[in-house]
């Protein structure tokens, strides 16, 4: 992706990112993307020509901002961390992305499902899977697990798999105490 | 929905499953589903009207796919059974739902994140999930859970989540030895 950084950009895929969102794939086309922004026709064709341009620009601009909406998650954390510690942590994650987060978790879903079709959103999409799977795996190191790289990646599968079930699958949002309870089976069952 | 059950609304339904496994919400369209099932123009739009008709169509298909593909899985089990065998059955589910299962776990996907814009889609996928919980709230129960109602969720959401990862996230298929393992660590968790 060339496209240089500018507002413009920024703002072509925040509206990218909304569509996708409230219409799903089906909705988000260059078209509709000028339209919901504001902009001269053409704009989006300019800056992202083809479909899978504007598809890769719009995953690059959400891991930019789903990295700056953890904050502290992805940054390193300290060498020796308890199981509450990493228990209070992942259910912070978890209530994080069922509300502010919400938005941007579907839209990175509709985006992971299209990467089965299309190679180069996929190179993306794992580039940006394995910066999260590594900070798992890191504080998973931290907390004693034996295997952390196992860990890490289970820990993201189950922080996936609780999203989805609340967000997009037949669950509904989990209660608090739900959530916590939840965390601290999946520790135990691999901490001990 | 309606519509009598034909042969021909079985092609249908199934031609639309495999539009959205392979070109995504995108590419299920009336007209594509008469082209690539080779059916007169028109016939999809006089099963199912509307958009609405045909992705309603298209998910009790996949829903009657999915429960006869689980088969045993979703048969009252034993009153009692070991977490060995809760964990064969578990590691069973995963393998079936990355081999045989994986594109229907796809089209599943796709249409749950549809539900979250469509109240009726959502009806109709909630209940489906509910049954699935269910099942695997009565093995929770025979497996010795303190929560087996709780525990049923999660291990629907754990499920979810290993295949998001495997087939769309950034995992790839995990070895068999390491989906046991997880499996292993989640009952673990769950029963001590």
């Amino acid at each position: 992706m060339s496209a240089p950084k500018t507002a413009r950009a920024d703002l072509i895929a925040d509206t990218a990112i909304a569509l996708l969102v409230d219409r799903g794939m089906r909705g988000l086309t260059h078209r509709a993307v000028d339209e919901e922004a504001g902009l001269p026709a053409g704009s989006t064709s300019n800056l992202a020509r083809t479909r899978a341009a504007l598809l890769e620009l719009t995953l690059a601009r959400l891991t930019e901002l789903e990295t700056a909406s953890y904050g502290g998650a992805m940054t390193p954390g300290p060498p020796v961390m308890s199981a509450d510690a990493l228990g209070a942590l992942i259910a912070g994650v978890v209530h994080h992305q069922l509300a502010e987060g919400r938005r941007y978790t579907i839209a990175r879903y509709e985006l992971a499902l299209e990467a089965t079709r299309r190679p180069e959103l996929r190179v993306i999409y794992d580039r940006a899977g394995a910066r999260f799977r590594e900070a798992a795996t890191v504080v998973l190191a931290a907390a004693g697990s034996p295997d952390p790289a196992r860990h890490g990646r289970q820990a993201v599968a189950f922080l996936d798999g609780m999203l989805f079930d609340a967000i997009a699958g037949a669950g509904g949002d989990p209660a608090p105490a739900d959530v916590r309870a939840a965390v601290d089976d999946l520790l135990r069952g691999m901490l001990g």
